[in-house]
Formats: C-alpha cells, structure tokens, sequence
C-alpha cells in the first residue's frame, strides 16, 4: 500500500474540519499538515512533504492557493467554488507544465455524480421528467446548481424539465429526478444528510490525483 | 346483517363502472339497478325498490337528479361535483323535509380525507410545510383541489405553505404533505393507483346515509 | 415510416388484452390479426401477412407457439413466462436457421431494465444496500424475481443485499434500491401501477426484431 | 415572558451537547448551568436556582439523578432509558409527594409522537399496513423500539402489521408507515438527519413540567 500525504488548506472551515475528523478512517491517506488563513501555504507544503493538497477556502483565494500548490510541486484537489473559466485554463496549463495531477470539484458526493449520469442515461427513454430539489431554508440559490445542471444534461432529449425547489428545515440536500412514461415512473434520488456525504468523492479525488499529469474539472469526468 | 338495495345512476361513465364492478363483493349492499343517460330515474327507484342511490353523472344533471332522488324516496350518495352552495342548500332543505339521509362528497377516497384530517392537525406543531401533488398530464386544474384544501387547512397556523404541482404520465393521483423542524421532516402521503380508491369510502357511505336524517357535505364530516 | 404488422397470440388474457388497446397509439405498428386459445395460430399468421407476432399465451403452450410462429416466417416476441434454459437453446438455433429475429424477455418495462442496469453500476461506488420490493397481496413469489435478479447483478461489488418485501393491496409493482454511504443514501426506484408499463418496451421489441436475426433473451440485451 | 432556569445533567453526551448548543435560540429559557460526571448535582442545583433539569446520564445514574432532582427542589425532564416501571412508580410518588412536575420521556421527537398517534388512528381505517424503519448500522436494536411500539398502537385494528428493518450508512433515524387499501396507500414517515429532532420537544416539556404537580411518562401523554 502507497501512501499518500494530505495537507488540508482551510482545515478550520466546514468542509475543511469535516475533512480533517473523516482522513483518519483511510489507512492509505496520512494527514501531514493543516493550514488555515495567515499560514504559510508553500512553507508547509514543503516542510510536511505533502502530495496531495486539499483546499477548502475562500472564492477570493482559492486562485492563488491552487497556484502556489502546484508551484510548490504538490497536486490540489480543490472543493473551493469561486473559478473562472479563465482561471482553470491557466490553472490547467500550469498542472501541464509542473507534470502534476490536479482536480477542480465543485461537488465530491458520489451519489449526486451518479444522479446526474443516469439521468442523462435515462432521458433517452422517457419524454418526460420533472426535478424536485430540497434544501435547508439558508441555501441561497433556487434552484440548486445541482438541479440546474442536471436539467441540463437531460435537455438533449426532453426538451421541457420542470425544476421544484422545496426550501424546509430538517432536510440537508436532497435531490429527485422523476421520469413519467405509460403505466409507470422511474426515479433517481440522492439524500445528503451531512457533509460526510463529500468525503468518499473526495479521497478517492486525493488517490486518483497521482495517476493524473493535467487538471481534471467536474469529478464526473473522473469516476 | 342488514341489505342495503343500492341502485347507481351514471352507470357506463369511468366511476360508474368502478362502482359496478366493485359492488359485487360487499354483502351487504345489493346492486338492484343501474342507469344511463336518458334512463328514467324516478321511475327505476321506484321499481327497483333502492334505498340509496349513488350518482355519478355531470355538472349539468346532478342538481336535478339528486332532487329526482329524495322525492322518490331514496337517499343520494353524490359523487357528481359542480353543485353550487346555493344548490346544496337546496337539497339540504329537501332531505330534511323528507328526512331522508344524503350524502354529497367530492372524494371519497379515506386516505385522502385522513392526509387532510392530519394534516390540520401537525400543522399545530411545525412553522413550515410544503405541498407536492403530482398527477396525470390529462389533470385540467392545478394545483389540484385536494392540495388547495389541504393548505386552507394549514393556514390557521401555517403561514405559508408552497404547493408544488407535478404532471406525469405514470401517475394517477398523489399528494405529499412533508412539514419540516430543526432535524426532522414528517411528511403524510396519499398516493392513488386508480379509481378503486374511491371505493371503500363510497360503501362506506351507503350504509351511513341509512343512519341520516339531513344532508352531509364532505366526507371528512362523517367518517 | 415502414408499417410493421402485428398478430397478437394470447389477446384475450391481460397483457394480451393492454396490448391490443394500445397498439392503436403507435403509427408504424398496424394490428393485423389477434387469436386465442383454439384458434390455428399457423394459418392465421400465414393470412394475415404478419411480420411480428406478439405471444402472451401461457407456460405450457409457448414453446409450442414460438416455434409455429418462426416456421410459419414470423418473428416473435414473447413476454409469456415458463421457457427453459433448453427450449430457448432450440429456439435460437431455429432462429438463426430461419434467419429471423427473436426476443424472449420476461419483463417489457424500461424502468426495471433501467433500475436494474443502474443498480449493477451503481454497486460498484457503495459497499452497502438494500431492496424493497413492494407488490399486490396476490403476487405468489417472495422476493419477486425482479429483486432477486436485481441482487445477483449487484453480488460482484456488494456481497450481501437484504431483500424486503412487502405485500399490500393499493400498489401495483414497485422496487426501491437504496445504497448507503457516509452521510448520504442513492436511490432507485421503479413503480408500476398498470400493464401498460409494459407496453413502450414491447414495442420497441417489436420494432427492433425486424433488424434481427438471431433470438435475444431479456430486453436488457436489446436496449 | 417568564424565564425558566435550565440545568443540563449530562452535558458532555451527544444529546447533552446537542441540547446546550440548542438552548440558547430559546428566548425563555436560561441555561444556568451544566453537570457532569462527578460533579455534585445536588450542591449545582441549589447553587444555580435551576428550576427544571434535563438529565442525559446514564441508565445506571437516572433513578438516583431523578430522586436528587425532586428532593433539591426542581423539576427532573429525564431522556435517558433505563428506567424500570418500578422505579417510575416511586418516582411519581416522590413527585406527588414534593409537588413538583416531572417528565421521563423515552423519545422527545415531536415527528414520532405523530407519527404513532396518526398511525392508531388510521389503522382504523384499514385492514393493512407494514413499517419500514431505516437506521444507521450501529443502531443495536432491530427492529426499532419505535416500530415495536407504533405496531403495538395498531394491533387493536390490524392483527399482524410486519416491521421490515434497514441497516444503512448515510441514515440517521426514519420510518414509514404504509397503509394498503383498494387502489391506495397512505404513508406517514418520520425522518430524523441528526439528535436536533429531539430539541423541540425536549424545550417544550421543559416548558410544561413547570406547570404540572405529577410524574408524566412518554411525551405523547402531554402533546
């Protein structure tokens, strides 16, 4: 078994905390630093020996982090939103250049990659299908990005998708797809109930980065 | 055990034939009758000695035909909606004089009025709910009756409540009433397959009517 | 639009009967024929100039029948029950004999092909499952062969999947596949509520089995 | 508004903890102070003037902490289990005794004491019904202890209500009741994501023991 060392940049967020509790389960993963804002990012890189760098920080830093990362000749794995287009150009010209793997994620949760796809899958077969999205009442998008995207990828066969978006307390993320066709409805869903659900997306993200020699965006085009 | 003669006017129609077909194994109501559209009913009461006539016919008739009903003296189990309040007055005076019993009842399906029933009253001890009806693309009407009674009945101690309205084929009628609290939802459901859901209410209702001596509107006043 | 015509076998039992009253839907499909029990199967293909007959006949007659059907110069497409391992062995090299397609598949639905297609790949990301199956009080099997075939696509990835099944009038056929994974659960879920959900999967067998010539066993071969 | 005094016994548990960062959204209670293991309860209620106290101990602990409670004066609102009839037998006669109030309640989730009151009182209405309880696979007991108690609300109506049992990670706590009639289910379902489900209910009884003289045992005996 190789083993592969974490540092977690942002380790006192959400995520970032959530991270640093769930790492020790994974015997093949050591977790060799955390850094949090002031720190000094490629000091610690070097001075732990890190492989692999987690980054859960900020819109506003996560460019630089991702930079500095692959400078320091460490591999990102970054749940940080907040990217241009443009920047994951120059972020992924840079991973080219440094021969090092790096992976830009938006969403790590394996059962909403797996949502997402078999609804494309299933759109050939159905010529109707609506999306009901539940959400804490804090969440301030409506619909949900996930809802949005998976609409998306199902317009090339239905034209018409409706998106319902419940905002309740007691419900963390939850996703339903619904196709209707005669006699019959087929259903996908995907119930986070906390941000554990992120965790087995993310370390096998934190593995599958050391096979890579360029920057993969969106973990569905992973697993 | 008592037998209640049951005869079924608007008999060829879809619940007509649904009653028909499903009479048969209740043992204490004895199917004497059906009638169609031109039929004479007041004549075939009379013959066919009913004490309960059931009557799914249209908007257009079902006045006229629930009058025909009581002065024959029978006692109407009214599935027909489009009576006015004005005409259920009416015929509320008419089954008073003639203290016969009568039913008028938009949906008879049980689980529909114990999703209301409860509905009501978990509405005391949550802040937020939301509707979700989902029906047959054929439904003319949405959101659907059901859901905009269910949330009048809400609104006493439920502020708002969002109702969202699905359209799919493979689906008959359904309705989710899912109330959320810090860590929890509960949610009621009814969820219908097809038109033998009205069933066990109507012959429930039939042998009511029997006890009555004045009009019921809506069955959630008499179960 | 090439015109396909249809013989119906078996078009007085409950598939047959939804077959023959949905067929008038589909343009390119033309009924040209429907027989039962007595009827001279052989030459009532041979008049009616069919290209496909549909079988919904029972288990002890079918072997009988496929085999009448492709001498005869027709394709089949059987969704009756009861064929053994042997019988479909003779079947599919007379099939190829007569250089005319085949399908012999025990569930038309799309949405069990697809659950069960997407439950084998989605076993490969969880290391826990379960099933519920839910169906009419008057189903004989328990689990239902749905379930069980379910499970075994899944075994490679997930060793043991608990089957639930419940037995309840008011539903149809339903089956629900959730896995399990920190903090959060993906599901499958096919419901059924009348034949016609056989009814887009039959015909699209009848449509692929003109471009055939060879017998394919189980839709989830053809889709 | 009148403010009540709350002390936390326990408050270094997983629901102690839950409840000490819940506490403070509530404007009318005050938490004035916390115990735990080994420190003297009886010396921290006098000295904090509490009037009600939350115990999250022990089964070994809870009968002593309760009498302790009593006797210093307070009012005991007891989630832990554990505690036999015999004992709440004297704990009632202390609580007469003292004229003080106090609440042993296995299950402080307002969702579930719903869900079991809706579920005796639809099981009037129905001749079927299954439970389906899902829970994390830590969970010892199987079934649940509230799915033994909801079938035994329903065997006055049903005679035989089968519980099915999920073990899944990515659950935390949920369970459906399933009603079947002709063409019809009627679902009740608690859904619980973390231990803040209890909190309401827990701040509720908080808020009534104070205006009680008597021993209440089971939350749903003060709804």
């Amino acid at each position: 078994m190789t083993i592969i060392n974490i540092l977690i940049n942002g380790a006192n967020g959400k995520m970032g905390r959530t991270a640093v509790a769930a790492i020790d389960a994974e015997k093949d993963l050591r977790l060799v630093g955390c850094t949090t804002r002031g720190d000094d990012l490629c000091a610690t890189i070097q001075k732990s020996s890190a492989d692999v760098v987690i980054d859960f920080t900020t819109p506003a830093a996560v460019f630089e982090n991702t930079k500095i990362i692959l400078n320091a000749g460490a591999r990102p794995v970054v749940g940080t939103t907040g990217l241009t287009p443009e920047q994951i150009k120059t972020l992924s010209a840079l991973s080219i250049e440094k021969k090092l793997g790096a992976i830009v994620a938006p969403n790590f949760s394996i059962g909403a990659i797996l949502m997402m796809r078999f609804a494309k899958e299933a759109s050939r077969y159905y010529k109707h299908a609506d999306i009901i999205e539940y959400h804490h009442p804090q969440k301030k998008d409506k619909p949900s990005g996930t809802a949005l995207k998976t609409a998306e990828l199902m317009h090339d066969a239905i034209s018409e998708v409706p998106i319902h978006s419940v905002r309740l307390p007691g419900v963390f993320a939850n996703q339903q797809v619904i196709f209707g066709g005669p006699g019959e409805t087929f259903t996908l869903q995907h119930n986070a109930i906390d941000r554990t659900t992120m965790m087995p997306g993310l370390f096998l993200c934190c593995r599958k980065v050391t096979h890579l020699d360029h920057l993969i965006y969106g973990m569905e085009n992973l697993v």
